[in-house]
């Protein structure tokens, strides 16, 4: 699935990794990034966000080429029609993809030759919270649940030390676990 | 943009609305969700989910036909190869599809027609502590901002007041603003 050269573990480039860390360990300034998501609505549940720009190392990240464009959507069972996942999955996706590549990477930091990262994740919810049925039930899950099948050329005792350190590193899981502070402003013409 | 009829507002069939509110109200046995994502390493910082079933209202949901299949990846600055939206651009793109998806329905319930909802989402983050090079900063995002511009039928004060609702009672608002429990289980073979 992936090369093994001196560099490339896991499809990472270490050495370009390695690199990074010491330049940021240098230059603290450097680590101040800001991303951005641009979001439209459409139609009923169905709304779009385009992600492409973001600030990085000291100036505008202008690598990207064509946007990346996600759509959202419900179910009809919430009075959608499928547009796309819908939000309360796109937040368990951000979780899942945030924890696999911070196992890679850290794998990759650790020379562990990954041959598998499989994951299920869950989210409980009692909707009557986001309905407005009930104040009682929170809005959103009440809790996640994440199962990870980990596979490579390590035992088992350190391919578990790569999860644990990728979780305690992971930007989404952080958030997501502790929250976030979030203003929001709002223009109405 | 949207039909204007007795039931349909804002591309929302707010007769179907009302029927599952009181539908939950009589039965909230009912209002019990679950939501999941399968997640697959492919190579690098490139990860794809796969979301289709969940379970709803008292049994599993068939309505699906395809899957969702969402991309994650990294831009070239933080070692990957742009295969998708960061993790972290994902959970803005989920935070800005619930905040719209509940303007939208919230402004339908209220008999305000909408003509547009945009929103331009920021995160900063000091990708020191994400990047293992300092145990200060977190590694999740410092601060979102959400600007939102919200037009439609509806006086400014009114218009304000969909959006107050709205952000009271948003699924993913209420998981990135307060967390959410997550339990991790590793198998490794």
């Amino acid at each position: 699935m992936t090369a093994v050269t001196d560099t490339i573990r896991n499809g990472v480039d270490t050495k370009q990794l390695f690199a990074t860390l010491d330049l940021i360990k240098e230059q603290p300034e450097l680590a101040k990034f800001q991303f951005r998501v641009s979001n439209r609505w459409i139609d009923g549940s169905h709304n779009r966000s385009t992600i492409k720009d973001f600030y990085a190392a000291g100036g505008e990240d202008t690598t990207r080429g064509d946007p990346f464009v996600i759509d959202a959507g419900e179910p009809a069972i919430l009075v959608g029609s499928d547009t796309g996942a819908n939000p309360a999955e796109h937040l368990l996706h951000a979780l899942a993809a945030c924890l696999t590549t911070s196992i890679v990477y850290v794998a990759a930091a650790r020379k562990v030759q990954l041959t598998s990262v499989e994951s299920i994740l869950t989210g409980d919810m009692d909707v009557r919270g986001a309905l407005g049925v009930d104040d009682e039930p929170r809005n959103g899950f009440e809790r996640i649940s994440v199962s990870f099948r980990v596979t490579g050329n390590a035992p088992e005792e350190k391919l578990r030390e790569v999860v644990e350190r990728a979780q305690k590193r992971s930007a989404v899981y952080d958030m997501v676990t502790n929250g976030v502070p979030v203003a929001v402003e709002v223009t109405t013409h």
